[in-house]
């Protein structure tokens, strides 16, 4: 049986990822809670919602906040400059605070009922609401760095700003590839880097210069978090039509539900062959046909199967391995301690092996 | 017979206003349209479409672009820190790009088809768009100051996000009062403040601090910008109900169509007596009609008479001049030169006697 994420049929050891992810949490968690504390009422609340704190009827809550992979980074990216992890703390922040400022956007324009298993804002409270809070998180981003008030947080910022202007690229991007019936694997993957790479490159850079870290050192970070952010929609591309939905929290075969075009899709499209000419003409229907909210388990399967045998799922796999090399090589092209490489070495392992 | 703008019934001298003004425009404009061209397609064609540079079918267009006060403001800014107008070019085009994003999303909010007198960005290019270039152009705002790289554009950064924060908060107040019943005028400053005020003293303090002004100084200029920009304010409520179509733009009655809560009907509604409690009695009853959109001239005549029987239109009048002078008083605390803090003034008098 092929194994819920084919990149890696390894499993690594995830004990030390998992003490990783926790101090990201622990040491950020606070400083974003004081954050959105800072805004007015009733965007704390409807904030508050956004990041399981609290429900819908406004009693406390601990929902899943995310994997948390971002603060993680920001810290150790402190880390690799020299300075110590609480010196990436704002940036940490920042950086969750722009992401989810892009969720609650998202969310929005793309019609998004759920996210994290839970109504999203807009839809418990309303268009407006999302619009404006996603609005006020993105100015408490910057609010949070410029507040510093040093030259390393003005430049921490501009690294945000361009991130921030990428994410925004991607999600255009991903508005007008839906309208089209046919998407590049390059078109893909460019869209992906500036949706999910631009933002976890900013986390990797943004803690060093935070601390200090010269504009190379950064850039090069920032390559590592580039890559490994590619690794990771890739992996994420996998889990949305191949995950466990005990694991994933999603509905089987979700990203085909969802008519995305993702990379295992538009590289099983782009193969060529009879598989590969079998899926366009049924998704070219698919896009066309009224019964597509009605169609069963086993039609879903079927397109699934056509894409793995038309190669998408191979070569999706093959790509979140060629973007986790590249991403490790980065990393040895910059002066840092030891045990940092070991760490951002790890946490890009557990990356690529996750299963949600 | 009352002047359309009854705040002041002198005209002012407006010829050195005009070319200000013109100065503002025309050398901010050149830096702002690069800014736009950089945004990557389709959302440089919904700015420019917003701007008003194109129509709804992208052909070129030389629609209204406001009154540009703003880049006024920000260029006479430079000038009273002492530096050249040209400082100021990327704090008055970060706060017109700022003021912009705010339009974008508040007209979908909103739900507001026209602006200037043409169908807004969502009614034309859909929702998503209008989030999205709002973003866009938010973001772009700090990657013009940002890419400065100087103390003084992190800090002039700095207090754009304040401001933004509070034109933020400006806007969920307005939303929230939407569902009220009734707004103390406290309440209405305030909010009035926050979307106004905030972003027009921000415009007075940034091209000062680009230029080198310290904070005191900077804090000076954006308590001249505040009251401006309340003074700004409650000038527009009164062309928002009493204000010559032909002049406005806008439809007669304009804000009484919209059921706003501005401060001609705040302050009536507080003011107690017969034409205040009859006042109140008929809004309430507007609220709950299912008539109001088929209601006659003469209607909103009515109600526009009870406003001013009860005070709530010589209140506002008195309350432009009240804040204007506070503006003026503010200008005498810092030190500039001569001619700088003449033209600050003729553009406060300016703001209080404009008829559009």
């Amino acid at each position: 049986m092929t194994p819920a994420n084919p990149a890696f049929d390894t499993v690594a050891d995830t004990a030390d990822v998992t003490a990783l992810l926790e101090r990201g949490r622990a040491l950020s968690a606070p400083v974003l809670r004081a954050a959105v504390d800072r805004l007015a009422p009733p965007m704390d609340t409807v904030a508050a919602y956004h990041f399981g704190w609290i429900d819908a009827e406004g009693r406390p809550s601990d929902g899943d906040g995310g994997k948390a992979v971002r603060p993680a980074l920001a810290l150790l990216s402190a880390e690799a400059a020299g300075a110590p992890a609480e010196a990436g703390i704002p940036g940490a922040v920042a950086v969750e605070l722009v992401h989810n400022f892009s969720l609650l956007h998202d969310d929005l324009m793309d019609g998004d009922e759920q996210r994290r298993h839970r109504d999203t804002v807009w839809k418990v409270h309303g268009p407006a609401q999302a619009i404006l809070v996603g609005d006020a998180l993105f100015a408490l981003a910057y609010d949070l760095l410029l507040e510093l008030g040093t030259v390393q947080a003005g430049r921490a910022a501009r690294r945000l700003t361009t991130a921030t202007r990428k994410l925004i690229d991607g999600q255009a991007q991903d508005i007008s590839y839906e309208h089209r019936e046919r998407v590049t694997v390059e078109e893909c993957l460019e869209m992906e880097g500036n949706k999910t790479g631009a933002l976890l490159a900013c986390a990797v850079s943004i803690g060093a210069v935070l601390g200090g870290a010269d504009d190379r050192t950064a850039d090069t970070l920032e390559a590592y978090g580039y890559h490994l952010g590619l690794a990771f929609q890739a992996v994420d591309d996998l889990l949305g039509i191949w995950g466990d939905p005990e694991s994933t929290g999603k509905q089987t075969w979700s990203d085909l539900r969802q008519r995305k075009k993702s990379l295992p899709v538009v590289a099983a499209l782009a193969a060529g062959g009879e598989a590969s000419e079998r899926l366009g003409e049924l998704l070219a229907a698919d896009a066309k046909s009224n019964d597509f909210d009605s169609f069963s388990e086993e039609e879903f399967a079927a397109r699934a199967a056509l894409i793995e045998e038309a190669g998408g799922r191979e070569w999706t796999a093959q790509e979140a391995r060629r973007q986790h090399a590249v991403a490790i090589e980065a990393l040895h092209a910059v002066d840092m301690p030891h045990r940092v490489r070991k760490q951002l070495t790890e946490l890009a392992d557990f990356v690529v092996v996750r299963k949600r």
